[in-house]
C-alpha cells in the first residue's frame, strides 16, 4: 500500500468547483419529491408554490445543502444529472426516456471522441446524451426538418452546455446526410427504412446504426430493409425498467410501470452486400428452411387430396414429415 | 441548405484508419453467430472448429468484410464493441452484464474527465465501461482485496487499452480510500452498507453514489445504512432487456431472457445529515405515518379487549379508525 | 366422420337462453370502451352520461345486440365475464385484481366441488373468483373480521349469484378456522406467517396452501415460517400482464401498466415435518452450504489476521477456498 | 358464532379419502426437486436413478410423506396439481403452459358446466385444463386432424381421468364445428382468422372467443380479421410469470426466465357486423383519425412543392397541423 494521507486535500481529484457559481444549473428538490432545474443568476429570484428564494442565497453553497424558502419550506440543492437536463427540456415532441437514450448511447458504441449523426432531433433530449457521451472531442450532427422542433432543441442545448459538441441541420434527409465516415447513425423517424443506403453512404467501415420505433409493424419492415440493405448483426431489443418503493421495511416494486416506449434496432453494415443471407440470424435461417419444407409438404397434401377427390389411388398411409 | 460536395472525401470525420491494423481487436463473427474477440499480430494465426486464418490475411482489410478459413467457412470481421469487450474478458467471477454496467454509468452520471471509484474490481468488466466514459480525460480508482482478481482485472484492462484510464488498488476499503473529491463511487460488495462513510468522505459535494445488490435482503440494509448516512434522492431500480427474434414476417420475443441480475441502488450525499427523513420518499414518510397510526388503534383495540375480558364495561360499536 | 346436419338446431349445447331475461347481469359497453355492470329489472332505467335507456328495451334482445340510448348513442349489451363482476363489485377495500386471481384458484387446484378456505374476505372479489370455481358441488368457508367488508362481501356475493356456493364468517381467524380436511387455504392477511398452524389443522393430507403478499419483507418473513411449520414444495411467484393496443397497423404494448400488485407463495403440508429441511429448494440448500463454508473461510482469515497484527507467523501466500 | 366443535370429526369437508388408493395418480419429488407423476398400481415397482419403490409401499399413506427408496434416498408422495398433469403429458407437439392455460380458461369464461371448442388438441395439455374447468357438468369438444396428436391426447386424457368430459373429432376444421351455441371457442392454430366465421357459427350469442398466437405478425392479421368479421371487445394479452428462489435471507428473482409464448387475443362477437368501427378501441379510433389528417397534410405538403418546384406562388410560412 502506498503511503498515503488520506485526509489531504492534495487527494482531492475532481475538477468540478466544491460550491456553486453563476451560470451553472441546479435542481432544487422539494420535500415532496418535486425537481425544478434552473440557472443560477446573481440578482435573480427562484418562485414555487412553496415561496421563493434569491438565487444570490444559493451561488457559493455546496451541492447537497438544505435551502429554506422565505416562507420556510426545505429544499435540497443537488448538481444536475444528465436525466434531469435530459427529462427538464422544452418540448415541442414527445421525447425519449433516458431508460432507452442511455441504452442507444451504448448500443452505437459512443465514447469521447465519436463521430454521431441523429435525425430528426426532436425536441433534443436524446441529442443532449449523445453530445454529452462524444465531448470534447467528438461531434453530434442532427437533422430535422421543422423549424420549432430546430429552435426547441437549439435552446435545450444551449441551456445545458452541449451546443460545442452539436451541428444541427434545418433540412430533411431525405437526400441524405452530409458527413461521410461517422462512426454511428441513430434514426428516430416514422419510416426508417426509406434511408438506409444514406446511412451506409454515411457509416464507416465497422460503422454502428441504431433506430427507435414504437410499433411491431415497424420493427418488421425495418428488418425487411436492413436484411436487404446490406446489414447483419441485428438485434431488436426492449427495455424495462422496474422501479421499487425505497422503504426498507416495505419494499415493493412501484404499483404502474411504463410498459412500453419503443423497440431498440441494431446493426452493422457489411462491406460485401452481395450475400446477405449468411449472416441473418440462426432463428432466421431455420424459419426460412422450414417455409420451405412447408411448401412441399402443402404441394404434396394438395396434389394427394386432388387425386383421393378424383376417386385415384390411394395413397399408403405413411405420414408426411411433420 | 449548405452547398456541400456530399461525396467529397473533406466531409469524413472519422478518426479511425478505415482498415484493419496490426495491434487492434477485431471481433470475428461465424455465419451461426458465435463471436470471437482477438488482436491482430502479424504471422499468427486464428484457429477454431471452421478452420483457421492467418491474421495477415486480416490486417488490411475494411471493417464489415466477409473472409473465409482454409476450409471454407466464411466468417465476418467486425470491430468490436464495448459490449464484445465486456462479455469476452476472461472471469474469476460473475461479470456485470452490458445492460447494468451501462445503466450504472449512467446512474454515476459519468463523462469524459470524471473521477470515480469502483469495489471491488472483481474480473474487470464494469472496470472497462467506467474507463470508457471517462477516458480521455478522467480516472477509474478500482479496489480489489484477491490478487488473482486484481490480475484478471489488469489484464483485461490492458488488453481492451483503456489501462491507462485505470487506477488499480490491490486492497481492502475497510479503512476507506486514498481519493478526495470524486464525481462518483460504485460499490459491488457483499455489504455495502458498512462502507458508506467512506463513501461520503470519498465524494465531492453533488457526487453521484451507485451500488449493485442481487438480492432483496441486501437492498433492505442498505436503504437503511443510506437513510441513517446522511443520503437523499435514493432509488432502486431494476432493468430487464427483452430481445426479440429478428424474423420479420415472424416477429416474436426470444424463448428465454435473462429474468434477474441484480437491484440498482442509487443516491446523493446531503451537507447536513441531522434531519435525513426530510428527504425519505413521499411513499416512506406516508408509511412511517401509517405505522403510527396503526400502533396507536393496535394499543387501543388491546385495551378495549383487556377490559372485555375482564368483564368491564361494553364499548359502544364504534369503529376503530380505518 | 359422423353423418351430423351441422345447421340443426338439435347441436345446440348451451344451457343459456339465448336471450336476456329479467333478473340477469349484464353489461353496456359504450363506444367510449367505459364498461356498466347493472341487473336487468322490469320498468327500470338504466342513467349514464351518454343518455337512458330502458330495461324493458334490453329484456329478451341476444348478447352482443347494439342498443341505442334516447338520446342516440349507441352501446353494446355483453354477458358479463367473471372478470366484468370481480372489477365492478363495490368496495371498502383494496381488491385482487382478475389476473392474480385466476392464478391463485390454479395454484389452490380447484376445481367443481372443492372446499376452500379464504382469509380475509375483503370486498369479496376473491371470493366470487372461488366460488365460481368451486360451484355448484363446492364451497368457500371465507372469514372477515370488521362487519363493513363482510357485509359488502354478502352483497356482491348476492348480486352475482354465487352466494349459495360460499359460507362466511364474521370473525378473527386468530383461533383457527371451523372445518377440518378441506382442499385449499388461502391467506390475505398482513401476516400469514402467524397462522400456519392453523392452516395445517385445517387442510386435508394433499392439500394446497396460498398466499398473497405486497412486499418482499413478507415473502421472507412467510418463508421462515413455512419452513418451520412443515410445508414443502414452496414456490414464489409474481404475474405480470402486458396488454397490447388493438391496433392490426400500429401494433405495440400499451404505454402504462400494472407494475406490481403482490407476490404468489404457495406450498403444500408435509406429514411428517420433523426434518422439513429435507424438502428446501435446491438453491435454498446450495446457499445454506456456502453459508457455512464462508463461516470458516472468516474465522480462518480473521485468525490469520490476528497471528500477523501479532507479529506472529506469517502464513504461506495459499489462497482461501473461494 | 356458531357452537362447534373444531377438532371434531363432523367438520371434515372433503370427499377426497385421506390416503392414497391404489388406481390414483401420485407425484414422487425427490430431495433434488424432480417431479415424477404415475398411476399406482398393486404389484408394480417405481424405478428411478435413486432407486425403486414398491407401490404396494405407497398405497394406503397419506399424501406428504416422506417415504424412501430400497436404497434410501428420500421421497414426497404428493397428490399432483393439474400443472403436474399438464406438464407431464405425453408430447408429440409444443404444449400450452399452465400459465398461459389457466389466462385462458379465465378469459373464455369457464365453468362447471360450459361447453367448450378447441382446435387443435395438439397433445391435449390445454384439453386437460378445459375439461377440469368444465367437469362434471359441461363439456369439450376438440378437433385435431392429425392421428398421432389425436391418440396421445386420448391417452393424456385417459391417464387424468379427464376422458368423460371431452368429445374427440379426428378432423380438419376446414368445413366448421359440429356443435352449435357453444360457450366459448378456443383457437391453437397457425391461421386463426381463416375460421372465424365457423367460430361465429358456433357460439352462443354472448359467447367468449379466445386464441393463442406466437407472433405479432399473427396478432396483426387475427385483429384485421376479427375487425371484419363481427367481433368487438377485443383484447391483446401476455403473460409473464416471475419466479423466486424461496430463500428467505437471499430472496431474488430466478436467473432465468421464460421470455415468451404467446400473444393471448380474446373477442366477443356482435349480433348486428354491419358497422364494427363502432366497437373498435378508442385507441384504434384515435389511430384512424390521425391517418386522416396525415393523409390530408401529406397531400398537402406534396401540392405546395410542386408549385415551388414549378416556380408558382410562394406559401406563406403557415404552419401545417402538427
Amino acid at each position: 500500500m502506498e503511503n498515503v494521507n488520506r485526509s489531504s486535500p492534495e487527494n482531492w481529484v475532481s475538477s468540478r468547483s466544491p460550491v456553486t457559481e453563476a451560470g451553472q444549473l441546479v435542481v432544487l428538490v422539494t420535500s415532496g419529491g418535486k425537481r425544478f432545474l434552473f440557472q443560477l443568476q446573481p440578482g435573480q429570484y427562484f418562485h414555487t408554490h412553496l415561496g421563493s428564494l434569491p438565487h444570490n442565497d444559493l451561488i457559493g453553497l455546496p451541492m447537497g445543502t438544505t435551502v429554506h424558502s422565505q416562507i420556510g419550506h426545505a429544499m435540497l440543492l443537488l448538481e444536475p444529472s444528465l436525466a434531469d437536463l435530459m427529462t427538464r427540456v422544452r418540448r415541442t415532441t414527445q421525447i425519449i426516456y433516458p431508460k432507452d437514450a442511455n441504452y442507444i448511447v451504448h448500443k452505437l458504441n459512443l465514447r469521447s471522441g465519436s463521430h454521431v449523426i441523429e435525425a430528426g432531433t426532436g425536441s433534443g433530449a436524446l441529442t443532449l446524451a449523445l453530445a454529452w457521451s462524444v465531448a470534447p472531442a467528438g461531434m453530434v450532427y442532427t437533422y430535422e426538418v421543422r423549424a420549432e422542433n430546430f429552435n426547441t432543441a437549439a435552446e435545450n442545448l444551449r441551456r445545458a452546455g452541449l451546443q460545442p459538441f452539436v451541428k444541427q441541420y434545418q433540412e430533411s434527409i431525405r437526400d441524405g446526410f452530409h458527413q461521410r465516415g461517422v462512426d454511428a447513425v441513430f434514426l428516430d423517424v416514422r419510416m426508417p427504412w426509406h434511408y438506409l443506403e444514406h446511412v451506409r453512404t454515411a457509416l464507416r467501415p465497422g460503422g454502428f446504426f441504431t433506430s427507435l420505433v414504437p410499433t411491431t409493424n415497424q420493427v418488421t419492415e425495418l428488418l425487411i430493409g436492413l436484411e436487404a440493405s446490406g446489414f447483419a448483426d441485428i438485434e431488436v431489443e426492449e427495455l424495462l425498467v422496474r422501479r421499487y418503493k425505497p422503504v426498507p421495511d416495505r419494499l415493493r416494486p412501484d404499483d404502474e410501470m411504463v410498459g412500453h416506449t419503443g423497440f431498440i434496432i441494431s446493426a452493422r453494415p457489411i462491406v460485401d452486400p452481395s450475400d446477405p443471407k449468411r449472416w441473418l440470424s440462426q432463428e432466421r435461417k431455420r424459419y426460412e428452411a422450414r417455409k420451405e419444407v412447408e411448401a412441399i409438404i402443402a404441394e404434396e397434401e394438395e396434389r394427394r387430396a386432388a387425386e383421393r377427390d378424383a376417386g385415384g389411388k390411394k395413397y399408403p398411409r405413411m405420414p408426411l414429415p411433420g
